[in-house]
């Protein structure tokens, strides 16, 4: 008999899920259908500040399959605007929405992929309702922020948090020629990193012509009309004719929720290592699923495409027969704002001491190429390991060209549970155009021996 | 009483072990002197192909620390022109043979380092005393070449062997308008990587107008007088105004051979994890000493400025009583040749087939960066696995800007003894600017779990 594989979410965790099950088994074996509430399958999230900024010119380009892509290619019925608002787990079926046609349907399944993402957070002030005012996780919406500014040619803009998002929408609205704000309720943004390292970052910033108002949390938005036109922070009203917010995201569980599934402490679905949420047949990955941290061995909530790719694999190998296992994240992370390359791994300080460790740190400054190689810049690493016993728990980096990509063999360090003092020796590659003789990881590792043994942290 | 540290060596592994000697002890309580034959103390080998290829203006950047440095800031007394010649292990004395007057004298010595380096093999051929004829292995050698060109402006050279120096020598000689020939014995350059990978590395040299002669063994040289003007191959005569070897090296054991020093099966000086040699109190690093292969278990000479470094700061903490080990090598190497970027960690298929494992490979066509993003660039990188279980016994990549930092990704992965299918999950760091969602490492590891369990080679 036909088995009928439903996914409700068309982005990168859903479409993932549904490409490896099709890999895996034939449409005689496996109908499989995907339903996506808004206009897009498979794309580059991460991609949208690139082409708000205009570095990457087609929207088209972040798209790596669309829905007649699915249907022809890969014989995936992938469906948009159909948005599922109901889950009946006993009797093995959903509701459907129909956003062309307004119409409700109901849906059978024999096992069910809930990849519903997350939804940026919005703030619950005074005139937040106001049209302008634009959170970034979908592509329907960088699309409404991209037509805003085709529309309205926008002079101000004030972007409010500075994650990751934050500061890329900082940096691209900025590329657009606006004048951007960027408002951090914390003493500095990029509160990811120790504050020591997210300075730097600032900095960057700044040198971009972004004003930065850090400390100052948002209280209120000035309207005109339906419009925003101004943000009010504790300390002063800016201009702002369209606002961009970085307050992080909420994983998408109502759809779960209601139906009984189990939501686990950090606000995610809960799933178990082979990504199964606590109803037999019935799958969760990407955004709207917890994830285990492999050093606080907590449940987090973090939502990364990179994430949503392998949780997707997993489950599309679990729905077919398949015995895989997704071993959870260790938090790393990699961002580029302006010139500066920023990557952060494991725990940083604070991280580590909520999840009862006993810490040292050190923070070094190096180069990505031998120092007399043209092109060598700065770049700073700082390593944060268990006191005496030298583990690595986190690491963070920040520098200019060459420098992002080494936080992977900082990752792989924290993965494999090494200690500072293994990590000095490990036989990772050196040439000139590439690297002082000690990498910059290795010299972290270095001083952080010492700092293990020696109960310290060094600045 | 104050102890006496002897080094002999001036270069990466002598000077780290006399700088981390140093670091733990005063002058009061040990004493340490280094015997250097050449010119030059603590520079980067690694970096003469760019200085004469004029990437890097003045030489005197690759120079770390010159001996005035060595002796005032770190009271180290370094000597160079004074060549050890003799040592008496029993006596704990050597003989120094003074360049400059010409004079022997005997040193006393507690403890001693060996770190005499290698040098490059000569084709023992006709014709092969004549001047002309250049190895590049220390900067001494490197200032040859670098006066040859100035003094001879010559039109042709030939470039003799087509592994990292080799390759890299072209490249720089190319850059000073010099009509460049490489010829390789082997059917292409770059013998390191498999076949497949360094096909791709021939074409990138022919690309900036180095002529390859492959599979032609070189069998004499023809000279005008004193001085070598062209390079005999099996198939033809090429002109040559110089001529640089790249053909591997030689440890430099004669002196601990001498001494009745242990010598290992791959030709350097046997050493334990601590570094010491046969002879107690005597220690050796750097391309004299022997390193353990973490993967095929077997003694190999590898010359590495990054591994000189390590065992010599193994030993800079052992002589002062510590408890360091050097934990061995897996043959990780980077090079930049011309805009193609080469990475290798591990073992490739032939060594892997020497060492006895049973292998599984795969190659894997991916980009830099995501796609879409400015500046993506083709990466390949190849993945050499043990069949049936997995475990990733080397890899190896090739690409352009952005692709040779990967390897240490890998190399991480390999120093683990990690199998692909554990690899696929890792929790590297992914964002537009920087990687595909699924970066090209993770792609090769999906590819050989599969390879593995099938036991094929896909190409």
């Amino acid at each position: 008999m036909v088995q009928r594989l439903v996914v409700v979410g068309g982005d990168a965790a859903g479409m993932s899920a549904a490409s490896q099950a099709r890999r895996r088994r034939r449409p005689e074996e496996l109908e499989i259908v995907a339903f996506e509430r808004g206009n897009f399958t498979s794309y580059s999230a991460c991609g949208i500040p690139y082409w708000i900024g205009g570095v990457v010119d087609d929207m088209d380009t972040l798209i790596a399959r669309s829905p007649s892509t699915f249907r022809e290619r890969f014989n995936i019925d992938a469906r948009i605007h159909r948005e599922v608002t109901a889950l009946d787990i006993a009797g093995r079926k959903i509701t459907v929405h129909d956003h062309d046609n307004g119409r409700e349907s109901t849906e059978g399944f024999d096992q069910l992929v809930i990849a519903t993402g997350a939804t940026p957070i919005k703030p619950d002030l005074p005139g937040s309702g106001a049209e302008g005012i634009f959170g970034v996780q979908t592509l329907d919406d960088g699309l409404a922020v991209h037509r805003a500014i085709a529309e309205l040619s926008p002079r101000t803009a004030v972007v409010i948090g500075g994650g990751y998002i934050g500061l890329e929408m900082a940096e691209a609205l900025s590329r657009r020629s606006i004048d951007v704000s960027l408002v951090e309720r914390l003493e500095q943004p990029m509160s990811t990193l120790d504050p020591d390292m997210g300075a730097l970052v600032a900095q960057a910033l700044r040198d971009v012509g972004v004003t930065l108002f850090t400390a100052e949390p948002v209280v209120a938005f000035e309207t005109w009309g339906a419009r925003v036109r101004g943000v009010v922070t504790s300390e002063r009203t800016l201009d702002a004719d369209i606002v961009v917010t970085g307050l992080g995201v909420r994983p998408n569980v109502d759809l779960a929720k209601g139906a009984g599934v189990a939501i686990g402490t950090s606000g995610a679905i809960e799933v178990d290592h082979r990504m199964s949420t606590s109803a037999e047949g019935v799958w969760a990955a990407g955004d709207c699923a917890e994830k285990f941290h492999r050093v606080s061995s907590r449940g987090v909530a973090i939502a990364l495409g990179t994430h949503a790719n392998k949780e997707g694999r997993t489950i599309g190998m679990n729905v077919t027969g398949g015995e895989a296992t997704f071993p959870g994240v260790i938090g790393t992370a990699v961002s580029k704002i302006c010139d500066v390359e920023v990557g952060r791994t494991g725990l940083n300080e604070t991280e580590a001491s909520d999840a009862g460790f006993d810490t040292a740190s050190v923070i070094v400054d190096s180069t990505t190429r031998a120092v007399y190689f043209p092109g060598s810049a700065p770049i700073k690493v700082k390593m944060v390991v268990e006191a005496d016993s030298g583990r690595i728990l986190g690491a963070q980096l920040i520098g200019r060209e060459g420098a992002a990509k080494r936080i992977d063999t900082l990752a792989a360090a924290v993965w494999n549970g090494m200690t500072a003092d293994e990590l000095i020796n490990m036989d990772i590659s050196y040439a000139p155009p590439f690297a002082p003789v000690w990498d910059p990881v290795l010299i972290a590792a270095r001083k952080a021996t010492q700092a293990a043994v020696q109960g310290t942290s060094e600045q």
